[in-house]
C-alpha cells in the first residue's frame, strides 16, 4: 500500500534509477539522481531546496545524488547538494542538510540530524537522534549512538567553525558529546555521556565529563566469548564487508591492512 | 478540520472499531485492529509494514492492535506487530517499531524512539524524546523523562542485546542513561543524567556518572506539602486509577498492597 | 516546486497576510493570523487545535498569531494560542504548544520542543532539538544549543510547575539541563551538559553535574582574536541588531544600555 503513486510530486528534471520505487506523499526536486533498485519510502523529501530558492526566481536546484540499492524510510528530508553512496539506508523522520559526502554502506538512523558540509567514509552506522555539525569528519566503520553530539563553535556564539575528526573503526556511545575540532584516532571508545575535550589516540577508551582516558580498548573483556571484545572487528561481522570470510581474511584480500 | 477524509488511506484488511476518528493524510496498513472510540489524529502510520514488506510479494503484514479510547497524536508512526492497550496517547512524531507490548493507560510523548521487542505495563508516561533499545522491561506506573536512553550492548558494537529492567512506581528524570542488562527496584528516583551501570534497590535515590546511591527516595521532602514526597503515590493522584480515593484506599480495594 | 497548492487545507476564518506562501500539503486551521511576506512551507501545521477539540462540538480555536516576514520550515506543527513575533523563522519538525509567547527575531531550530505556556523575548535562537518545559522564562538574545533541557517539576511525579529563568545574553551548551525554578543571569555561559541546579550570578561560567562556578566569562580568550570573547555581542553581529554599526553603537542609539 505505500507505492500508490498517491500524492506523489516528481521533478522532470530528476534523474531516476531502474527499478526505484517511491512512496505516498513524497517529493523528488530538481537535480535529484536516485540509483537503481533504491527504495524511497512515502512522505519523504528528497533535493530539499536551499534558502536561495524561496528569494531567487533564477534558483536552480544543486545535483543531490543517492546511490543504489539504497532505501530511505519514511518522512526523511535531504537538502540538495549532498551526495551519497550506495546501499544507503535512514530510519525515520532524518534530515540531512547540504554539502554532506557520505560514502557506501551508510546507515543514518531515526531522527538523525546532519547539518551538512560535513563527510563520513563507508559503513558508517548511526544510531537514532545523533546530531552531527558541520565541518566534521567522519572515517570508515564508525559505529555512533543515541543523543551523540558533534559541536563547531568553541566559544559560543562565535564566527569559528571547527568539527570534530573522527578515524575509522572508533565506537561513540549515547549521548557523547565531541567538543569543536577534538580529533579522535582509530578503534577509540567513548563511553556514555563522555564530554570529550582533548585528542584521543588509537584504542583508547574515554569516559566521563571531562573525558580522561581510562584504559586501552583491547583489556576489555567481552560478555560473549570471555576474551578481548576489541578491536571489534574481530568479532562482530554482521552488516560488515568482512561477514562470512572474517576481518583478517577480508584485510588480506584487500591490502587494507595499514588501516587497523 | 482534522477529519475530512482527505487523503486517507485505509486497508480493508483493517479493523476499525465504533466511533474511531482517523485524520488527514493518515495510512492504516493491513491487519491494524483499532478498538472503540480511539482517535489517530492526521498524518499517522500505523501498522507500518517491516522490511520484508519491500522484498517479498507474499509479505503478510502482522496484526497491529491498539486498544479503545486512545489518542495518537499526529505524524506519528506505529510499526505493525505491537500490541497496545486501552487508554493509550501519544505525542507528535512517536515512533514504535515491531514486537511492543504495551499496557492499558499508557502515554508515549512527542518524538519518543520506541525500537520495539521490548514491554511495558500499564500507566508509563514516557515524556518527550525518550529513547528506549529493544528488550528493555518496564513496569507499571513508571515515568520517565526527556532524552532518557535505555542501552542494550554493553561493548559496542556487538551480538549482545540485554535491555535495562524497571520495577513499578519508578521515575527516571532528565537525560539519565541506563546501561545494558541494569536493573531498577521498585520506587527508585534516577536522577538527572545520571549514568545507571550498576543494579539499585528500591526507594535509591542514584544521580551522577557512574551513579552512586544518594540517599532513600523516602527521605526527600516535598516543596509543596513539607512532608515526605515520596512513595509518590501517596501525593500524586492526576490520571492515576488513585484519583479521587487516594493511593491507600485503592490499593486496599485492588488487593494490590504486595506491589508497593 | 513546493507551492502548488497541493493538498493545502486553510481554514476560512484563517487571516492571511499579503505575499505569504503556504506549502504543499499544509493545514491552517481556525483563527490563526499570518503576517505579510511569510513563508509556511509545505507539511506544516499552523493552529493545531487543543486538546478539547476532540471532544466539544462547540470548541473554538484560539487566535494564533504569526508575525511578518517569517519562515516556518517543514513538517512544523504549531499550536493554536501562541504569539510568535516578526522575523520568526525554524527548522524542520519543530513542535510549539499552545500559549508560548515568542517576541521578534527568534529562531527555533530542527526538532525543537516548546511545551509551551512559557516566554522569550526576541533574538533568541534555539539551535536543534532543544527541549522547554512549561513555565519557562527566557530573556533577549538568548542562545541555547541542542539537547538542552528546561525543567520544571522538582520532584517527580509532583503538582508544581516551576520552570527556570535565563536574563538576556545568556548561552547554554549542548546538552545542559536546567533544574526545575532556577535562575540564570545575564551574560552567563552554561557548559556542555552542566546540570543546573543552584542560580547563576551574571557573567558567571558554569560547568559540570552538579554545575559549579568556573569563572568569569570575560576572563575566556577568543581563538579567533586572541582577546576576551565575552561579553560575545562585542565580537559577534551575525544576524544580530548591531550588524555593521557594531554593539556598542547600538546600544547609545537604542539608549539600551542598562541591559547589559
Amino acid at each position: 500500500m505505500k507505492f500508490n503513486n498517491n500524492n506523489v510530486d516528481i521533478s522532470p528534471m530528476a534523474i531516476i534509477g531502474n527499478n526505484v520505487r517511491i512512496g505516498d506523499n513524497t517529493t523528488i526536486y530538481d537535480n535529484v539522481e536516485i540509483g537503481d533498485n533504491t527504495i524511497i519510502s512515502n512522505n519523504c523529501i528528497i533535493g530539499e531546496p536551499l534558502a536561495d530558492y524561496y528569494h531567487n526566481s533564477n534558483y536552480i536546484n544543486p545535483v543531490t545524488t543517492i546511490g543504489k540499492d539504497s532505501f530511505v524510510r519514511s518522512h526523511s528530508i535531504i537538502y540538495s547538494g549532498s551526495t551519497i553512496g550506495d546501499n544507503f539506508s535512514t530510519g525515520h523522520r532524518v534530515t540531512i542538510r547540504e554539502n554532506m559526502k557520505i560514502g557506501n554502506h551508510c546507515r543514518i538512523g531515526t531522527l538523525c540530524d546532519l547539518q551538512g558540509f560535513s563527510e563520513m567514509g563507508d559503513y558508517c552506522w548511526l544510531h537514532s537522534n545523533v546530531h552531527i555539525g558541520q565541518q566534521s569528519k567522519i572515517g570508515n566503520f564508525v559505529f555512533i549512538y543515541p543523543y551523540t553530539v558533534f559541536t563547531n563553535d568553541p566559544h559560543p556564539p562565535s564566527n569559528i567553525c571547527i568539527g570534530p575528526t573522527v578515524d575509522d573503526y572508533t565506537q561513540i556511545a549515547v549521548g557523547a558529546i565531541l567538543l569543536p575540532g577534538v580529533k579522535l584516532g582509530k578503534h577509540v571508545l567513548v563511553g556514555a555521556q563522555a564530554v570529550v575535550g582533548k585528542n584521543v589516540d588509537d584504542y583508547q577508551i574515554v569516559i566521563g565529563n571531562p573525558a580522561k582516558p581510562l584504559k586501552d580498548v583491547r583489556e576489555l573483556i567481552s560478555r560473549e566469548t570471555g576474551k578481548s571484545h576489541y578491536p571489534w572487528p574481530y568479532n562482530f561481522e554482521r552488516g560488515m564487508p568482512w561477514k562470512n570470510i572474517g576481518y583478517e581474511n577480508w584485510m588480506k584480500t584487500n591490502n587494507n591492512n595499514e588501516s587497523l
